[in-house]
């Protein structure tokens, strides 16, 4: 676990006045990293670290060379178009860069005229995703989200045997993952009525949206060579907001005997910003099993990942229907319900041997809490479809609808510590592009 | 498809002498792809292409500028580490620089003198994975491997009902991919027995091998446009052997709701050499469905499907023991089995819109033949581990044991064509890295 230090003094202030406020999701206790540049422009994307309203461009600091040694290595690091070199060089580094950031940023630092030249609008910065996604893995952490799905399908046995035992996670799709604003048309696939004897293809009618959280690996370790609870929080470089959008029928139908697949590749989104690791340090909380349930396995233990291994993230998810500027709030819940944590996640899926690589993006699976309406995804909130939620100007929603733009957004605070945001990550489904008189697509 | 050109002709002999023999996989009807350097040293990886028992180093003819226009630029893209840059030049590339090779590699070529200096001894090279792997995708595509394995779960209903429409697919790990020779520890993992009431970690105790065919993508699509299976070839560079390596046990318990994970994520490997699809087109075959199957629905069907679909790929799998030299037979059988062809894998991947990239790996699932003396499993072999098989040397099998080296064969032949091979892939079980006593990782 990382210990407090003089970054998350709640006291910092900063001579950038955007940062400053209460309401601010990135006080110079947050600095999150993205790669950035000038919207419509051709310019290359560089690394960028959030304060107030403003990007500080890191590729624009790295050529002022201020800062010494580790620090300067690292956000020389951070010039390049992907974060992934950054994010390899491990914790020291990323310390490093977060200490030289905090100094130079705070109210009376001498470095304000120079860093003052790197600022850039975030309103007038476009974004990538971060970093080249090698591998990305989704998990099922939330045993809220796994009892809710499994009383559809099992009234009676809802939670399957290996839940309590297994982080249960599967292997996606990482070059459909785009950055907040994909905007992505709504998928075709193989639908089968329960009713029906021979699936159609047609566009799915039951599209989903799905709140998790984002975790960024940064050290990578080798083939062969599994990383125990102590390491593992070494290997996570930071968190984000991640919408996992989801084809329920098309999964009903194609998901036996070997998991989602198409109902889940056409799209999925996270938001700009990596909180790291380091930022969430005083937003740490204990996870307890309830007193009924079998205690993990020993390569699923640490005394530190029982004292605070959970993030006490707060998510919240809205709906904005085409053409209106309401946003019409559909749930809040908190990573802090999470089954599994991040460290249980990375020593589970190395265990095997399994090499993470530098930039590889964990999803946590939906994350619902234990209250009906904290449920992270349409599926659970209409209970299947079968209770409608109505919105703000009379309409009512079973799943997702064409031109519908889904929010999310994530924050940590709690008394003694400064308030951080994570942004938001948003997503717009367009109509299908299929021509269903000719029955091709085109 | 690929028509037949003069790059096909059978008889055609070349100036490189053992590139001329009945028996060879790489005669100049061959012409494969693989990144290699010299064994041992630290050279850069380049493209090369086998002919005979040599490597005609791509980066070195790349350097001889004697192409012209599109052979040229194809052969300067091969001179990188990585081959996907030529595999995102699509077919016309593919084309020009196989048939400049083809004629400069002729018996009474005038390049004779240049490229034999661009030479080197496969015996002298080592390889890598040829590209970068983005996104690999396991298939499911053999009928009769899919109806052995759900025989042992489902007796009386081993095929599930979406198998004769579904090209079922699942998303697997592209980090743990390794080419010919890779050598791996054991998995460890979560294992139950059935009549257990807790699973323990500890080393898979059913490791187990699957002959595949790698299918490499070679252009992308965009996110949000489908490919046609008028198109879908167009889109694919080529073929490889493949063997997936599977821990039976882990997969048991961890693969309910959301599929294989870590039973799979520990290592798969590739053969070097990747034969295209030009390369192959003598031995297209149609798939004929049996005749009380449904057909598959319109997005799946085209002309050219039902005429020469599939690929008549030759299959050997065989065992050696640790210190042994003897190449123990396991099983024999052909691609042309799958159920599901390679167009239609394209098709019905990016139906919902899912993206393409150059040096996409699919993994065509495990091509058993209809015979079970065909299987491509010890998992079928030995029918699920109860029936061990018997080796020469007296040994028995029921599943891989630690020292084994598991060796896969590929060859295409038939009457008025040049035999063509795909040389080997080769994988090596290692002892589990894993202290029992202290129950710990190290």
């Amino acid at each position: 676990m990382t210990d407090l230090n003089e970054t998350h003094d709640p006291t910092l202030s900063s001579w950038v006045d955007s940062a400053n406020g209460a309401e601010t999701d990135f006080p110079i206790q947050n600095l999150p990293f993205a790669a950035f540049r000038m919207a419509g422009s051709d310019e290359y994307f560089r690394g960028g670290v959030a304060i107030g309203d403003f990007i500080v461009d890191l590729a624009a600091v790295a050529s002022q060379g201020i800062f010494n040694g580790l620090a300067q290595d690292a956000v020389n690091a951070c010039a390049h178009e992907d974060l992934n070199e950054f994010m390899a060089m491990g914790k020291p580094a990323w310390s490093a860069l977060r200490l030289s950031l905090s100094k130079a940023l705070r109210t009376g630092s001498g470095d304000q005229f120079t860093l003052s030249s790197c600022l850039v609008a975030q309103a007038d910065a476009e974004f990538k995703v971060p970093c080249l996604i090698h591998d990305y893995t989704d998990f099922y952490s939330s045993i809220h989200h796994a009892t809710a799905v499994g009383k559809q399908f099992r009234p009676d046995n809802p939670l399957l045997p290996n839940y309590q035992w297994v982080p249960i996670g599967y292997h996606g799709r990482a070059s459909s993952i785009g950055v907040s604003g994909q905007q992505f048309s709504r998928p075709l696939g193989q639908l089968k009525a329960p009713d029906a004897d021979v699936p159609v293809l047609g566009p799915s009618r039951r599209l989903d949206y799905e709140v998790e959280v984002g975790i960024y690996i940064g050290l990578g370790n080798e083939l062969g060579e599994p990383v125990s609870m102590v390491e593992a929080e070494d290997y996570v470089f930071g968190l984000c907001l991640f919408n996992d959008w989801s084809a329920r029928d098309i999964q009903a139908w194609e998901y036996q005997p070997l998991g989602p697949f198409l109902a889940k590749s056409f799209a999925s989104t996270v938001s700009p910003w990596i909180v790291t690791t380091e930022a969430l340090a005083p937003f740490r909380v204990p996870f307890t099993r309830p007193e009924n349930h079998p205690q993990p396995l020993p390569y699923l233990t640490s005394d530190a990942n029982s004292a605070e291994g959970s993030f006490d993230v707060s998510l919240s998810c809205l709906l904005r229907t085409a053409g209106s500027d309401i946003e019409n709030p559909l749930s809040r819940s908190s990573f802090k319900y999470s089954y599994w944590t991040v460290a249980q996640m990375v020593a589970h899926h190395t265990i095997n041997g399994c090499n993470l690589q530098a930039g590889d993006l964990f999803g946590s699976g939906t994350q619902s809490g234990p209250e009906p309406q904290e449920a992270g995804s349409l599926l659970e909130l209409t209970q299947g479809g079968k209770h409608p939620i109505t919105l703000a100007n009379g309409e009512t929603r079973t799943f997702v609808e064409d031109g519908d733009t889904v929010i999310m957004r994530g924050y940590c605070e709690k008394p003694g510590a400064k308030r951080i945001g994570f942004g938001e990550v948003t997503s717009t489904v367009l109509p299908v592009r299929w021509s269903p008189r000719s029955g091709s697509v085109h």
